[in-house]
This record gives structure tokens, sequence and C-alpha cells, in this order.
């Protein structure tokens, strides 16, 4: 009989992977609610309508696309800011601005199968709508930052490189080049990190010298009238006490078509790997999708590039899901009073298993271990007050005797477990 | 310009529904860990194959499935069974038995739509593996009335109906009918509550008088040898403190054919919704999908029949995602020192906001309420050690005094926020 496999560039996620991805989800929830944005979620499947509305073909390409039993043209959702948008349209009215919403959606995009490249990923977005002001890029970049120190990443660790679309506008319109030349321009800085440097010189001609002297470093951008935004950023950010995290870099100007202002990237220090994060402006893309005007600025942040950089720093280390309490039966007997005193114990909110058949005391100790208990307790007869019991503490493996006592909530154990074995 | 819908039977999750939800996950998950299962999670997007090998053709009319640009046949996961099975037995030499495995998927059904019928929801799934003994029925039940416990819910809302194929396979061979009939007499049992009672009847034949008092209860099923396992079942139910919820009911037999033994559901007293939970034994599947062999139980739980059920009772309370602080700004030219405390009092662990761009200082206190804040602190100038901050608590509108001093993880206030405002 032939075993199934899953499909090429998806992921199972048995208990080990699972916990460090739970543990990221976590540190991503903590950061966004504690700089007050709220959850939101979409469906994974939209009409692929929405994602033909969002300006640029990009995506297109790589979109898991189908059409449904009700002759619909659907689409797995290739990433989470056209709905977003969609939601925010249809119903802004009924809420104050700014609008902060968080949501962490599963994403597919059909890439080519090369090492490491997947087909879905997680991805932490968060988004503020309805605030056109830098105070919002400030915000957005100190939830962004506060998601990665709440894994135990720091400024060594990670850099923010910080950009701006209207640096640019205003520079290339100071040369009297046409609006809609602009976004050429930018797909030939987006693309310099991956073609050869001439080809980009050829195709800037008498602009390249001073492009490059900004792009590389050598024009104090921040100093030009143009890089009054970009200052009074990092103004607010170094404020918030990111400041170490941050570079200007105008080589960023993030590939797709739809954003407007400042954008931004996160990367590793060393320079290993991909992005981990990126975003930006994008003030019309609400209403290109809902029609309702609105102005916005986000990120997205995936858990496959992260992932690996946890993994290489050794800071992947998820919680596992350890017990509290292993209970042991030396005789079936007393298995109805384990499984009371189970039942009482889940309920008092302790993590409490216990061996689900016949088995040798010698194995239980061994599955309580195995299972990463703190504590196993061996039930011996019926439950009763003052009745003993052996308590085994697993790390250090003394063994004690407590007693049980009677609380209103159920049996309890004297002294408490917790301080049976402090030294004294 | 048109404004995009989601697609029929898909849901959005504003910022209420969506904490609604999240409340509804975390309960889940609690009783999961409380119960030592470990979380575990698989692809949305599987070959169709799974499902194909999956005993039983029920579901395949009701997937989305499509042909991928890698021309596979693919299909979004219509259930996580398949799933597991099929991990498990990629697996199951790694880990020791029992496996203990909870997840919380998304599935999707192309079902008609209806009222109330949705073509996505999301499922706790638990299941225990590696283990034939009624042991594990008794502890996957555990964690089931645990997870409904922790929403508030107790046995006088909803009822854990209790049944046994195995009862009904004795009893059938008792009858001299050959094995492979029997899963015809358990569909007609399964559509006694959709068909009339006369067209059973005429189906099962001289059965019927037989059958139909063993369903409604006039034959007493746990005295008769067959009913050996209900009675052990229910005796260990009993001993973890879950007696009340408990009915047996021998018309459940699910209409899936790869259950094997136990089989039960659970549903509201009143008998309003459909079935909130169901489950059973499957000791054939893990093998049929995987090629090892591998006992099983295990049950789903969705979350939309749930939710009908919380909000009809009243007991849809989800936790807003309400801030600690709000700071609020009288003048532009203390932002610098607001972002700073800002950023210092997210990293220690409160939830802050603050106004994005400047505003009037009512409106910022409006703000601060409709947000939920505790209190809003009003920094007026740059922070300094004793430096004196007005602090609002905004359910009483008292307005105290604090001042601020340095510790060495940043800014704190004194007195704590917390015993400001506490009556003497």
């Amino acid at each position: 009989m032939s075993s199934l496999q899953n499909l090429p560039g998806f992921r199972d996620f048995y208990p080990d992977t699972c916990a460090a991805r739970e543990r990221v989800f976590q540190a991503w929830r903590e950061a966004s609610l504690a700089c007050g944005f709220a959850q939101v979620d979409g469906p994974p499947l939209e009409p692929l309508e929405l994602y033909q509305k969002k300006a640029g073909d990009e995506l297109l390409g790589q979109v898991y696309q189908f059409v449904d039993k009700g002759e619909r043209s659907v689409a797995l959702r290739p990433e989470f800011t056209a709905t977003l948008a969609r939601m925010a349209g249809a119903r802004q009215r009924d809420y104050k601005k700014p609008l902060k919403w968080f949501c962490i959606p599963q994403v597919f995009r059909y890439e080519r199968t090369q090492k490491g490249r997947l087909r879905e990923h997680f991805q932490w977005n968060c988004d503020i709508l309805g605030e056109a002001g830098l105070g919002a890029e400030a915000d957005l970049l100190a939830v962004l930052v506060l998601g990665l120190e709440k894994l135990g990443l720091t400024a060594d660790d990670v850099v923010l490189r910080l950009s701006d679309r209207q640096f640019w506008t205003a520079f290339l319109e100071g040369k009297g080049m046409p609006a809609e030349k602009h976004y050429e321009v930018f797909q030939i800085i987006d693309k310099l990190d991956r073609e050869p440097c001439e080809k980009a010189q050829e195709k800037l001609g008498t602009l390249a010298g001073e492009i490059f002297d900004i792009i590389e470093g050598r024009t104090d951008v921040l100093a030009t009238p143009a890089g009054d935004r970009l200052r009074e950023l990092k103004g607010a950010l170094e404020a918030m006490g990111l400041g170490a995290y941050l570079k200007i870099d105008l080589s960023i100007v993030r590939g797709l078509a739809y954003y407007t202002g400042i954008v931004f990237e996160v990367h590793d220090r060393a320079g290993v790997y991909r992005a981990v994060a990126g975003g930006g402006r994008y003030d019309h893309l609400v209403e290109k999708v809902s029609g309702v005007s609105l102005p916005a600025v986000g990120f997205g942040m995936g858990d496959v590039v992260l992932g690996e950089m946890l993994n290489d720093k050794g800071l992947n280390k998820p919680e596992t899901s350890r017990l509290d309490v292993y209970l042991a039966l030396p005789k079936e007997e007393a298995r109805p009073a384990l499984l009371e005193l189970a039942g009482q114990l889940r309920r008092g909110g302790l993590r409490v298993d216990y061996p689900l058949a016949a088995a040798k005391l010698g194995k239980q100790f061994e599955a309580a271990e195995d299972r990463g208990a703190a504590y196993a307790v061996v039930v011996e007869g019926p439950l009763a007050p003052g009745a003993k019991v052996q308590v085994k503490h697993l790390a250090s493996r003394q063994q004690k005797e407590a007693v049980l006592a009677a609380a209103e909530s159920g049996w309890t154990f004297e002294p408490k477990l917790s301080s049976l074995f402090v030294s004294p």
C-alpha cells in the first residue's frame, strides 16, 4: 500500500514545529495588542477579481485559482492586503479612525519549488487605516519591532531599512521626468540587487550618477528638502527608542505598484536571508478595491525566513506543552480514584495526564518523564481526606509524601506540590 | 465603482467577531493542554487522493477541488481526520504511544447555501492514536467536556449522547445478519430523525420492533452482554465527574463509514441546534490512508453551531482588546516625550495607545473611552524623575496626580496606576 505525501511546498506541523509556530504567533499577537491593534481575519478563498483589481499583475501569475462549483472564479489568498482593503472599505463607517488592525493569515503562492521556497506561509499583517500623517508610520514600525523583540531579536540581529517613494518622486519631478515614467525607475532600483549594475546604469541614463549617489549613501538625503519626511519619521522612531534598528536606505522601493510613500524592509544584519518583513504606505488601494478613500500603511512579516533566522540564532525555543502532573496507577482497582482526581485537577487549571490502560509502574514513570511532567503522583487507593500519596519530583528524582485535603473545588494536596520540594 | 463582496458562505471576521472566535479558540487550546494533548496542524490544501482513500464517498461531492498549475488534483481540506491519519502514519515511530494530538483547522465544504450553512468553519479536533482500550474514549470525552465548560456551558446546556457501533454489530450478528449488511442498517438508523418512521420500519422488516425498543430506551442496553463496553465507559466518565452530561442513546451511529466502535454526539439539551460535536473510534482509517495500523478515536467540534448556542445563552463574551493606558497629548511639542513613554510602557507589557496626529484633548479622551482604556495619562512635558502627570480613571471619571520615576527598565508611575484609584 502506497503511503500518501503532502503537496510539495506545504508543511505538516508536528508537535515540535507546531509549538515553535505557536510561540511566534503568540509574540506577534502580544506585540499587536500591546500597541492597540485589534485582530481581524478574512476568508482564505476570495473572488479572483479582488486580486485583479489590486494594481499590478505581479501576483496573478502565482495565484492558486480555479472555478468553483457555482461557476465563480476564485483564488486562494496570495496576501491579505486586498482582503483588508475590501473589509475596511465595506464597514469603515462603523469604526472610529484610525483603524489599527492585525491578522495572522496563511497565504498561498504557486512559486517554482526551490530549496526553502514554500507555497504557503503564515504572515503577520499590521495595518493602520484612516491616518495620512507620518505618526501612523512611526506607530506601525513600533509594533513591528516589538514583535521581533518579543522573540528575542535585537538591533544586533536585524536592521530596519527605511525609504520613501515620495523622495524619489520629488527627485524625478525635479529632473523633469513625467509622473507616468516614475514607476519604471522604481522597478530598475528594485532590481538593483538582482541585476548587473551596468544594465541599470544604462537604463537610468544621465540620472544614473545622482541616483547611485543617493542609493549608496554619498548624498545626505536627510539634508535635502525632499528628505524632510524621512527626517521626521526618523526622529519619531528615535524618540521611541528604536534608533539602533534604523538605516535610511533609498534603494528600498518595494516592487508592488500600489505603494505611495514611506516604504521599508527588515533584514538580518548579516544579509544572509531574504527580507524578514516589508511594507509601506498605500493611500489609494482601499479606494481602488472598495470605492472608499482611506489612507493606509501596513506591513507583512512571514513565518518562514523569520523561523530560519530564529533557528540559526538559537532563539527558536518553543514552550513545549509539558505536563504539571502525571498521575501514576500501581493497581487498576484505583482507576476510578485516579479519574476523579485527574478530572478535578484539570478543571482546576493544571495540565494532567495518566496511563490510559494498565501499564507497569516503571513504564508510567518513563511516560511521565517523556511528557515533561513536573511531578508524578502515585494514586493507590480511594480518595479520602488525609489519604497519603507519594509524589515524585521528576527533575530531582526526589520522592516525598503529601496528603489529600478536600477543598470546595475538589481535592488538593497538602502541602502544595510546588512547596513540597523547595529547599529550606 | 462597484464594491467587492466576499464569497457566499465565507466569513469576514471584524474585531468584535474575531475576538469572540479567539476566545473560543483559547478555551479549546486550554482544555487540550490541560488534558495533555499537543497541537499539530497540516496543509489546508491536500492531494484529492487523500480523501478518495478515506472510506465513504459522502465527502467528495462537497469538496472544493481543482487541478493546480502542476497538473495535480488537489482539494481544500473538507475535514482534518484524513490529514491526521496521513501524518500519524508517516511518523508514528518517532512518538511514544498514545499520541494525543489536537488541532484547530479551518475546513471547507461546498454545501448548498441555506440560512446558517457556511462553506467554511473552524473545527476543534482532538484525537488519541495508538490506544485500543476504552480508556482512550473516556479521556477524549473528558477533554471535549472541559472545552465546553471553559466557555461557560454546563450539563444543563448540553448532553453527550453516547452509543456503540459494536453493540449494534453484536445485535445484528445475533440475528444472523451478514457483516456486509450492517452498514446499511446504520444508515437507516442514522436517517431516523430525517425520514418518516414508517419508511425505516419497512426497511428494517422483522427487526424493526427490537431496534426501536433499543433506540427509544425501552430495552436496558446496559444490562445486556453487548452493553458491557458502554457500561464500562459510563463508569469511567462518572468517575471523572461527567455523569450529568451523559445519555446512552443507541440512535447515534454517525453517518461516516469509517467508525468502528464507540460513537457520540454533543447536542444542546433543548434540541434546537444541529450537533455541536461528534466523533468516535476509527481503528482502520490510519492503515487505510498510510499503511500503518494504529487504533484511533477522535472528535470534531465546529465553531458555528457552538457560536450560535453561546450567543443565545449570553455566553459569547469576547475579551475586547481593551487598552491599559491611553496617552493624551495637550501640545504637539511633547510628542517625543509621549513616544518615549509609549515605547517603554509597551515594552513593559502594557497595552498602550495615543493620538497618531494632533487632536483636541476632548477628542483624545473620547478616543481613550472608545478604545476601552482603563487610564488616560496626560503627557505635558519632557520626561524627568518627579515630573507630575495627570491620570484619569475612565470608569469613575476621577482624576489624580502621579509622578514619574526612573526604574532600570524605564519610566514608571508613582504610585502605581492600579493603586492610585483604590478606595481606602
